[in-house]
């Protein structure tokens, strides 16, 4: 049983990944960060019927970001804390989980209920499509503490907003509100607090209804289209056509669209 | 004569290529995608005065997209429909298309006058300059129909209004409207429905009597910045600049500027 | 003595670099762009104490582009006007310090008190924090005299405004008042025209005491970013953070931190 996380895949093939540790406002601890990579390896092994994930936070926050009190995080081999590297506690715990993240065979929706902060708010950017609740709130806090934006920030950051918008929020250290996060397109939609699950389980039952195999090849399409030329994205996209169209879920779509029926999609 | 599109270049030196299957909303047969293609390597045969191209929809759409029932866009050669290839289209009639119009060696302005959805979409999106109607939309569609997004859609999309806009759309299928597409950058102009026609080919004019080898090494630029790093765009800048400086439009623009004139530039 | 240029380093750290040739709106002659180039150096043989490095410009405008009139900038080896070769003078003159500036050991704040025109928007666009005059404007102003974007303006322009915008800009040579630049996210920050200096000072002063080394590796994080992978860029992530994390500033910043106080950088 998971002690960081709570876990739970619903009768709509909606997998729902809480951060639970509330009283830390959910701050990423190791046994957090193996909890939440087990579960992504639960789904990418396609032994479960999850077809949408849903990262949320329980409580008042999202994430606060990397436990600061957890020094195995940042080893010391002399005992001098002026040695400890904190570049390897990325290595070995961040990056294979959000790696398997960024290679997940279905959507993920980030639901943030409350402050994304430091590696928290890096994980709450990585969603294909991120919720926001008008109370919530994104924060680059690592320049207060002297160091870097990691955990795939300074990927994420200038591919969804730009650089000029991504140097700002990491020099500076600003809170930003879910609206302006909105309007600079760092994120898909604010609801008022309360109505943040519901409507982030909606669409994620609309997700999970969907072309599985379709949305598999999409994100991996958007998530390698900045390294590619258009020669090279036009051949990855002919690719991925050939694999979709060849789908039950295609042919009973363009089946439903030829009769102008809304299509039922199995995932395969 | 073409028979799927209609095309003229005026006295101004604009090409105007107009999309001519309105009962069906433009929707790209094979046959139109073909006849697309004879007129953009016509405009890079040099052999035209064509100086900028501007393309449009005739009647109610600008595009709707690729024609579901044009059953030679797909072949499938066991006969059973589960074995057509949707990429094997793409690559025969699509992408080279694409790729003579991404190479085009005069400026396009695309002129969406309505519905612009799935490879349709692609298509009005690709434009270096993008005027709208206030009643047109864009649409990717791809996912109702169990496919991806494809006809370069994914990689323009997140270099237009970046990654996490671009997923939305696709993985939603929302339509937006021509005012949030500008808001959000992946258009440049929104006019009332009536003056489309009217503003487009205003700029289209202006454009086409401008330094057109300079336009040609500018859109060229444009299209590879975001695969170099900094010192190799820095050194395509100067090798365009090498070119553009030996020009008469650029010997012509300096003079008229010393003197404070308007500058009249032959497109060489 | 610089000529061109007034430099001078206060007692925050902050360095403020002033073009100087207001009767030309600080255009950018080659003894300027020398003399720039001097003080980056300076900067970046780590022999003074700044710790943010301020670019702005004397009198009406920032920088109205390259010195037209200045003959050297482009040589013609023949003597016929024809034959000047644009190219080279980016190569010689401005690539050397442009690439220097991108390398900078201390984040640079642009501060735009007018037009930035040419290669002077160029030079306005490169800061990795941006402040404007509510009286400036941005001005890809090429296309007149027939050329293309230089100075690394097609590398800054699409990665902070998306293509669409970019090439627009540039094919049109609009003017963009500075709060349109903000609404597009080119610039960072807009004030009035008399508190411009003020303001930039106050955050360019905040900056200088901030984890120096840390901003060191987030400006290269960011630059490099669009050229990498995501697995690539969380490596240059977790090495960066590595050095980060040895510095004095992270240790004090984490203790502070700890203790809920605020921390007092050394730039170490």
């Amino acid at each position: 049983m998971p002690n960081k996380i709570k876990f739970h895949i619903d009768d709509n093939n909606v997998a729902l990944l809480t951060l639970n540790d509330p009283d830390r406002l959910n701050a990423l601890s190791l046994e957090m960060l193996t909890e939440i990579h087990e579960k992504i390896k639960l789904i990418n092994s396609g032994t479960t019927n999850a077809r949408c994930l849903v990262i949320t936070g329980e409580g008042r926050g999202f994430c606060a970001g990397a436990n600061l009190i957890d020094t195995n995080a940042a080893p010391s081999e002399s005992g001098n804390p002026m040695d400890r590297d904190l570049g390897k506690g990325l290595i070995t715990h961040y990056h294979p989980m959000l790696i398997d993240l960024k290679n997940l065979e279905i959507p993920v929706i980030t639901s943030i209920n409350g402050v994304a902060a430091g590696a928290g708010c890096s994980l709450g950017i990585i969603g294909d499509l991120i919720f926001a609740s008008d109370k919530s709130y994104f924060y680059q806090a690592f320049k207060f503490i002297g160091l870097v934006p990691d955990a795939g920030s300074t990927y994420i950051l200038p591919r969804k907003i730009g650089m000029a918008r991504a140097i700002e929020l990491s020099m500076l250290g600003e809170k930003i509100s879910a609206e302006k996060a909105l309007s600079w397109g760092l994120i898909n939609f604010v609801y008022s607090h309360n109505n943040l699950m519901q409507e982030t389980m909606k669409t994620a039952t609309e997700i999970a209804n969907g072309p599985t195999v379709a949305y598999k090849l999409m994100r991996k399409l958007y998530w390698e289209s900045l390294g590619n030329d258009f020669e090279s994205q036009l051949n990855a996209e002919s690719k991925a056509q050939t694999i979709a169209g060849k789908t039950e879920d295609c042919f009973n779509g363009v089946m439903s669209f030829l009769q102008k029926k809304k299509a039922t999609f199995k995932g395969k």
